[in-house]
């Protein structure tokens, strides 16, 4: 068998895999990563953010501090903080809280801040500004290396999921592969993405 | 040549003209329609709306006059009516809107309002229970029955469309065809799927 022969099958036989993997869906609601630093700004005398729950990537939490954030046409409160402390701070919002509040947040993977617009944070203690690092999360999907590698995949590449909401059947291009060595497989969405694809828990992914 | 044969040949001549049709993309804010007697009881002494926009459907038009929705858990602001006067009225609000203020709309083609929520509506003048009416507006496309015949389609038929925008590309299954004799060529979405599919003026919907 030639080396061309082996390449069409090994394509067809990760085609055939990818058909069958369930892809767990994660509804992002807005939330908010923190330095360290800015925790300590808008909550001073605190030294770490409470947990209120675990989250599906090992590691990462809901904390029970939030904060609101405003923006030049509105405020939305509630914004929950999500744990651990990062590098840099970076608010995540739906594009639909982005225009209540009149930021233009682009789309953006996490992390991918440089430019970004900036915004005011305001906990029960005093308010802070962040110079940049509003965004629109960039759909993505983790997963492990190794899953990724059984999958034919690497980071960054960019796949197509296929979700059945009842009455909003969608088909979702531009997903990011993000791969780490604790990552679970897991596809994350924010809640407008959930809304057009009328997605619920019940609701699993699949490659197409 | 045998009926199979032309019905082969028709099917892929349909599919080539659907695939270089480009469908212009409205998205729907959230908005209001009223019956004669509701308008007169949210604006007593007021006998008409008064156009401030026409729509891209003929006859239909943004008016001044605009409400606000009052949910069990929050209320949106400036919902805008929009015109003429129907026979019945119902609210069309965005699944992101209908959760802000704590209503379980389903995801329903205009006028199809039998079982679902109501709501109360405020204007100036004084508040409106409407007993039924509350839907998140099922993704449609207007056409005239001329161009859907020449497509192959009819009233009721389910298509899919994808649309390109910027980072976010989409493919809406579940899109409801439907027919009138004035209608323009146009699909409607609401903004959460605007949102899901980065959907600006610029971008086209095409059948796949």
């Amino acid at each position: 068998m030639n080396e061309a022969a082996v390449k069409t099958i090994v394509t067809r036989v990760l085609k055939n895999l990818k058909s069958i993997v369930k892809i767990p869906i994660g509804v992002s609601n807005r939330h908010v990563h923190l330095t360290e630093a800015d925790f300590q700004k808008l909550f001073p005398g605190k030294k770490q953010l409470t947990v209120k729950k675990e989250l599906s990537q090992p590691g990462q939490f809901a904390a029970n501090e939030s904060v609101t954030v405003i923006g030049p046409k509105g405020e939305i409160g509630k914004l929950r903080i999500l744990g651990p402390f990062r590098s840099n701070s970076q608010v995540e919002l739906s594009a639909t809280d982005a225009r209540t509040i009149g930021v233009k947040a682009p789309i953006r993977l996490s992390g991918d801040i440089s430019g970004t617009p900036g915004i005011v944070l305001r906990s029960p203690y005093g308010e802070l500004q962040l110079e940049e690092g509003v965004i629109v999360a960039k759909r993505h999907i983790h997963m492990s290396e190794n899953d990724a590698s059984l999958l034919g995949l690497k980071q960054g590449d960019v796949v197509a999921v296929e979700a059945s909401g009842d009455g909003r059947k969608i088909v979702f291009n531009d997903v990011v592969i993000r791969t780490g060595s604790r990552f679970n497989l897991e596809m994350h969405i924010d809640t407008d993405e959930a809304n057009a694809g009328n997605i619920t828990s019940a609701v699993i992914g699949r490659f197409i």
